[in-house]
């Protein structure tokens, strides 16, 4: 399948779009997802194109792996979370709508449920999580 | 997290319990979900120890993640599935149930619905689906 340059995170990497960026190197970028199932919800992507897990490259998997798991133990530091959750979605049958490779990354407490997919934040809720993580990374 | 050499993969790796098969280079194997969640649900896991994504090497997330993409595609057109679901589950808060890093790997049907955790499979039904994924991988 073709990689859509005008989907959203195409369009967020461009700085077409707004997002609430939590991180990013030369090779990814991790932000807020804007329909949390649980708090401090955040999608990792590679800056380059690709559409999903089927037609990354190795190197794009890589990058995206680091920075799942410097996010992980970010979370998880910033909302006193025992675990994370992670999911990748590929192909609108298995469960993706942004047809640019993503992360999700869960961080899950005891007693949490996953909100079901689809239903917006609220956004300033959602912006002072991002300054949660923001914190725990920069103590690094 | 201490990694548990008696993990139940560690033994599989071991070969001190049996599996299913269907996939294994230098540093991963895949091997068939007793408990699959749809048909054709497979693990991917590094061939050395670690517990999971928290404790994972570079080197052991780039191999899964091959591999994992390797089965992605061999499971789709095992199943005529149109996408996949990818799941990663850390510490049992996250959902991690065996304690040696694993990717869930699930080819996904329109109108299937993924069946709850922990069900055990019916093994001469896993034996076949594990022969269509290895039948595909065959073709190369």
């Amino acid at each position: 399948m073709a990689y859509d340059p005008d989907n959203i995170f195409a369009r967020i990497l461009r700085g077409e779009l707004p997002s609430t960026r939590v991180y990013e190197d030369d090779e990814t970028l991790a932000f807020m997802d804007i329909m949390p199932r649980v708090p401090g919800h955040v999608l990792v992507i590679p800056k380059t194109p690709c559409r999903n897990l089927l037609d990354a490259s190795a190197a794009q998997l890589a990058a995206c792996m680091a920075t799942t798991q410097k996010l992980s133990h970010a979370v998880m530091k910033a909302f006193g979370a025992g675990g994370v959750t992670v999911q990748q979605f590929n192909e609108t049958i298995g469960g993706q709508e942004v047809f640019h490779l993503h992360f999700h990354v869960l961080p899950r407490r005891e007693g949490d449920r996953l909100l079901p997919p689809g239903h917006m934040g609220d956004q300033e809720e959602i912006a002072a999580h991002a300054e949660k993580i923001r914190a725990v990374l920069a103590e690094g």
